[in-house]
């Protein structure tokens, strides 16, 4: 890892061994942390599931339609929304009724384990819930740090090309679950879903790919079959 | 800056006097470096340009473009381009016949003023270049590190949804100029151009904001005329 960027893999350019040893430090550190996370959600049989992709993917919006159709089951949902500045999409969770909380890491790339934990804290989310955790949109640093979660899904959607498994692997290879999102905005756009899936394929084998339309409604059922097997 | 990202600024978690001292000897040196390459830049005469965006946004379509309708120009032009992995992007460019090195930065965020150093010496840009750096895309880490650049370019298209500006301010507090690309697509998407420019306004007064379509090629004349009075 790199302490000019810190996103876990050293760079092209020369490191010196200060740097590597305190990012090690930095990384270490998290993942104990992130153990903590993954052993009190267990003990409260809380299920998270850590929202990634780029800034406008449609995280929310993917958000607010899941708490909607959701409402009906019996499972409490909540959720914990990461942005560096606003507490724009916590105002829109909130509409929806469901308890969320707000984390704002200023010039931070992403959520850590520690922001987890004090925002668990605060949110205090029942026993059982579904809890979702969107992650500052950003497809690169998020990958690489735990996060206590069980599951880790990334969301590209079609307006922004079908080479970016390729571009940014390190998150497709992080991800259990890619959602292709906007279907809806395929007619206008040059984007190849087969050949997509052939690239997450490529950087990660075992990661399942939905192709769905957070707006309009296309496929989310295969979403929430896929929350529900978790 | 914290070191678990590197963003050049604190978290809401506490960071160590280690982390903090080697966070701010890594801005210092990148900020040194990237005064070099500004006097170097300036003694050949050449204009380097950072664009920034989102991945997807539309960066290398727009080079792509701008690379076609300025041949007629008397001004040679080259490209740095930035991506985690692979070489795609440096390939559509040299496929317009312009110049152009691919800088592959691993798990690195952004491009450093080192990157761009040692980028430059592989490309060798003519003297009175217009030399165009594709950064990672990224709307986070990108903006804290100098390149030695004249002007930074952040790109956002109109299917990241208007609320961008505010939610990652450092990102235009940074931009001499906002993009707002894929106006093609606006009937098919909820984007309220005039609240974007507001937003963009409210974190960053000096920013200029064009809006066009890289694709179609709407209003890219206005690009032209910024770039020339650089």
């Amino acid at each position: 890892m790199c302490a000019t960027c810190g996103c876990g893999h050293s760079h092209s350019h020369a490191q010196s061994v200060e740097e590597i040893t305190l990012e090690q430090k930095v990384l270490a550190k998290n993942d104990h942390l992130a153990e903590h996370n993954r052993m009190f959600l267990e003990s409260r049989e809380i299920t998270a599931i850590n929202l990634m992709s780029s800034p406008g993917s449609g995280k929310t919006t993917l958000l607010e339609r899941t708490i909607h159709d959701l409402a009906a089951a019996a499972r409490p949902v909540a959720v914990v929304e990461g942005d560096q500045e606003t507490r724009l999409d916590a105002e829109r969770i909130r509409r929806t009724g469901c308890p969320v909380v707000q984390v704002n890491t200023g010039a931070g790339c992403h959520l850590d384990a520690a922001m987890l934990r004090d925002a668990i804290e605060r949110l205090e989310p029942e026993r059982g819930a579904l809890l979702f955790v969107e992650n500052v949109g950003n497809l690169v640093c998020p990958a690489l740090f735990d996060l206590g979660e069980r599951g880790k899904v990334v969301v590209i959607s079609v307006t922004e090309g079908t080479d970016k498994p390729l571009k940014y692997p390190y998150m497709f290879a992080a991800a259990d679950l890619v959602v292709v999102n906007k279907v809806d905005l395929m007619p206008y756009v040059d984007f190849d879903l087969g050949a997509c899936r052939a690239h997450v394929a490529s950087v990660n084998p075992k990661a399942e790919v939905l192709a769905l339309s957070a707006t309009r409604g296309d496929n989310v059922d295969s979403w929430y079959e896929w929350l529900v097997a978790r």
